[in-house]
């Protein structure tokens, strides 16, 4: 029997183990989920033993459980690492949902549920493909799986999980299945992401709320001196104006550039798609350059003052922002995040105060296109979508990911198998189900092609 | 019987009077104490005839009503307008009042209750001195009363008011007690108050909040479009840099900056009463030159974005500021919001869309220093408080006193007797008994001193 033949026959089988995991309310960011989060540990442990496992264990970290199973075949043919989550976002807002979050139904080809694609549809494209093969006896690998229940949260206790475990995540190459392909016609590999550094700025001017009257024009006002501080980050290029902020920025390749011109895309539909009458950004870059291969600086969030209805005449105390850089490959987030603080506390007027904080920081990642793991997912995703697929880089982050680099010395392949419109983290999160088999397919593919 | 033996005689019954009236919380802006604001419009018509008014009536508007009264002695003496209100400003936050806001209390030789000073303890002083000058046969002139109930809220029916009511308001020169004195023993008159533009403004970049990581780059972030145009409106100079937004403004005399050099002031004090390092505004003007005679822009308000705990990567839709300039003699309102906003329309990024919304304006006042009313008050300060009062110019507005000469064509003395620290508009309004019995005399000499 054939892979294909396999999936086709246990089809709805792995669809009622799907469904019974997405009846499992795993939100990891709501305390109120912690016996969800430790049931459904337990669920993808066991789902792990009947799926061909060796064994597989539950491992306590200081905060959610991480699943750890295994098959080794022999211990000097090459090991994959699977790292996927089992935690899911909040539902939030529930009235926005068609069905339930946590009932799943299948509607016009769609699996409907929170954490239909991200990611419990997508790792069980992982662990179904490792059934498949390990059944039909088509694995010549090791594999290894990590499941964590932290990823919505920012993986605070993975880090420590690969210190403290080196040995045990010990792997050639490892694989993770929880980004998106350009089209369900047009497969694509995300080979590179960006990183991230998040800071909050407090500025303060007075002591107390004035009255912008009787003192304005004397006392600095720290809006205004906000937003003078956020306006000369950027310059009419679209360049950020930070002094080496640039320096360690990667010059993508002409190679990989002309790559990226060839993937299907339209400025205007784009634009139409958001409703804004014209894009922007870094001059020299076309929209897919300045979404994954160049930094950014955004604005997140901004608040002081007066923000009720109608009008108040008042110099506020405070003003906040929360701010935000993608970074691209060799930018360190703390180095950048040091060149940031400097820059602020230079640049502020010395008639206020500023405290700058860090709040999340994450190093870009990017794949080598000529590793043994890419070629062999290159290969599995043209012998099932009938196309080679795209190497793409996101502008996305998944911090861990250069986690796994700088801790494990490990490359990872990103076999994505979800599309742009599966509303993740929204409501109404959705998954094709033919999709869904093309990746246990890929998978098992992957296997063949692999060492 | 001098004045002085009168007030000192009845001061227990003013008191009194005064309390009887603190006790009624007229809250213009909370719609539930409507009925305590008719309340308090007839206790003021009882007032005025107690205190020797030929007649006095309550005339409703569109809004709260205003309490007219008057004395005429001979129809071609001249004739002086009260103008005062009897609407205070809410109360919260209550739990910081020492004593209940409408309960009040002499405390260390402070009336403690909201509107103690602002305006039902500075009014009384018009009120006493215009019932002791009557008793007492001292009155020359005619004398009209009109007290409004809306003053806290804008005054939104008194333009009406004045335009259907020429002929009842007609006066040689209108009295305000509304504004403060530099210190107890520093008497001063207010002789300019600047007028005010105040609009919201909303960016609309994306039509959806998007994920900072995918888009971030291409597409233009609402927040930093906004602090970039925001910034602009100002330069290092501290100068507004809105095309011909300096077109009209007043270039005060040489004369007159010597005057204001000569008001008791420091700027390190004032600097560290704010706990600010240092004072900044405008290059070539004192801090209380940038006050009072030169035009401000301020932002009262600004907000886009996540604001709440922690990081959340988003390039959001929408942001919002409300924005505000202080305007001078001779700037027009509504010609400096049509510069604002046809410079904002100018600069914003096309990649955005911007909405300016007008919320408040009025133009700024200056009182002449040689009209008989003016110098009558300068004597009437100098015999009550031993020093002849300072002529400043205050850096807040009362839009009203510029409708009362566009409308009434009719000159105001700012016959203020409130001090800076009475806490108007927070808890724990206060006003002194010896200052409010001050203004009682000072009004009293008014009357002997003017026609």
């Amino acid at each position: 029997m054939n892979y294909k033949q396999y999936i086709t026959e246990n089809k709805d089988r792995f669809l009622s183990e799907l469904f019974g995991l997405l009846r499992i309310p795993s939100v990891s960011a709501q305390p109120s989920h912690r016996a969800d989060i430790d049931m459904c540990a337990q669920a993808w442990q066991k789902l792990l033993l009947n799926a061909g496992a060796d064994n597989a264990k539950i491992i306590e970290t200081k905060g959610n459980p991480v699943v750890y199973g295994e098959k080794i075949i022999d211990s000097n043919s090459p090991t994959v690492l699977i790292y996927a989550h089992y935690d899911v976002m909040p539902a939030e807002p529930l009235e926005q949902w068609i069905t339930p979050p946590f009932d799943p139904i299948i509607r016009e080809g769609k699996i409907y549920a929170r954490g239909a694609d991200d990611d419990k549809g997508q790792s069980f494209a992982q662990l179904k493909g490792f059934e498949t093969a390990t059944k039909l006896g088509l694995l010549k690998c090791n594999v290894k799986f990590i499941v964590e229940g932290e990823e919505e949260i920012g993986s605070p206790s993975l880090e420590t999980f690969c210190l403290e475990h080196k040995e045990l995540l010990k792997a050639d190459v490892i694989l993770v299945s929880d980004t998106s392909m350009l089209g369900i016609d047009t497969p694509s590999i995300t080979t590179g992401l960006r990183g991230l550094a998040y800071w909050q700025i407090e500025v303060t001017g007075p002591s107390r709320d004035l009255h912008s009257g009787i003192f304005g024009g004397a006392v600095a006002n720290p809006i205004n001196a906000l937003c003078k501080l956020i306006a000369g980050i950027t310059n009419e290029e679209g360049k950020i104006t930070i002094p080496g902020f640039y320096d360690d920025v990667e010059e993508v390749s002409a190679r990989e550039r002309e790559m990226m011109a060839a993937v299907p895309h339209s400025d205007i539909s784009y634009a139409e798609a958001l409703k804004v009458k014209k894009l922007t950004g870094e001059k020299g870059y076309s929209t897919l350059e300045r979404t994954a291969i160049r930094p950014t600086f955004d604005v997140c969030g901004i608040w002081g003052g007066y923000t009720g209805d109608g009008s108040k005449t008042v110099l506020p105390s405070k003003a906040y922002a929360k701010i935000s850089t993608r970074l691209v490959p060799h930018q360190n987030h703390e180095k950048i995040g040091n060149l940031v603080r400097v820059y602020l506390e230079n640049q502020v007027s010395d008639a206020v105060q500023i405290k700058v904080e860090s709040l999340h920081g994450g190093e870009a990642y990017v794949c080598p296109l000529d590793i043994p793991a890419y070629l062999a997912a290159e290969k599995a995703y043209e012998k099932t979508f009938g196309v080679k697929p795209l190497a793409i880089r996101r502008g996305g982050s998944i911090p861990i990911i250069a986690v796994f680099e700088r801790v494990l010395q490990t490359k990872t392949v990103l076999m994505g198998f979800g599309l742009e419109q599966d509303a993740i983290h929204s409501p109404n999160e959705n998954y094709p189900v033919d999709l869904w088999l093309k990746g246990i397919e890929t998978v098992c593919a992957f296997y063949e092609e692999f060492s």
